[in-house]
């Protein structure tokens, strides 16, 4: 085959290749679907904290719609009441996971503190370490909110 | 052609394709012109915070110098009140917006606290939701402090 | 050659060169060694914000083992107090530092403050402004925690 034909194809080939690397810049606080992504940490024992957290969530929902958008709230140390079945937040988590905002709680901080996942809200999802958790999140390129 | 030659030809495009990719891991925390970029968000009502933003910003400007560095100060919630007019932090506001930083309040958060324009100091910028221009601002690769 | 050989070979440095280009993404949050690595601000005068900055130290690298993550708590404005040599956190500073958490003081407060060396933890190490590096850190693709 021709040279110009070969140079050509490899040009090509590679703007394809770009074309795939591409993603790796939108990539950031976008998942791998293309979607805007959040983790929203709660580490303060402070209803208004956890309020301003919930809206936060809501506000993002009503921006981008609720389909376009994953939002994780983290909570760990003295932000982990914030998932407790009797938290003054408790009426609002249900409506927030419903609405597919995920409720992250520390399972470190609940060693520490004697809990189960009786202690904690129906809607909770327990990771090991909830820090771990947002530095994975923020690798993975998911915008980071401390409300 | 020869194998070699269109194996050494394919290798360079590739590096070149590479150095084409590079700007990618260095457009974290920089705009597209290679300015520094960085979001403060301000979203409690302490003017403690207010001023510790303040000079955030101001050390930020005297380190890398006030051309070479993009920083927005965006509040929400109850850091609202910063940018009122009659706001501790107002005497300040002037000199951070002649100085090149962008002060951004959150239309959602005026929406539910009753405010309008007229109630902020006449340097500050509007966006439709504070928690949104943060969440863009670091997919676009700025910096987040939350002083 | 074949077309077909020439096109295959391609290919395959394409996807070498993805493999090369893979990096880029998993640099977020890691390093040039591929650790995982966090800045964590502290920039309040509250030495229960400190117990907690030094915990989720502790809990990152119980996780991800001492060996294989970076970790530096920078402090700044009233967040300097933790680093004094008779701090409320003195008595952890020394484990965590030989436990290979960087301790980072920001000059610019220490100035400010009329604070020197002599005033703080032998721990410490002193960068020019304690923003600076951390906006360098996230530039760098290190998460970012506020405790």
């Amino acid at each position: 085959m021709s040279m110009s034909s070969s140079l050509t194809r490899t040009i090509m080939i590679g703007l394809l290749l770009l074309g795939l690397a591409g993603p790796i810049v939108t990539s950031q606080a976008a998942d791998k679907t293309g979607k805007q992504s959040v983790v929203i940490q709660v580490s303060e024992n402070n209803p208004a904290i956890w309020n301003l957290a919930l809206n936060n969530a809501e506000n993002i929902q009503e921006a981008l719609g609720k389909g376009n958008v994953n939002i994780e709230i983290v909570a760990y140390g003295p932000g982990i009441n914030m998932l407790k079945f009797d938290s003054e937040a408790a009426p609002r988590l249900k409506k927030a996971s419903n609405d597919g905002v995920a409720l992250i709680a520390c399972a470190t901080t609940m060693r520490k503190q004697k809990l189960t996942a009786n202690d904690l809200d129906e809607h909770i999802k327990v990771v090991p370490a909830g820090v771990i958790e947002i530095m994975n999140k923020q690798r993975d390129g998911w915008a980071y909110i401390k409300p």
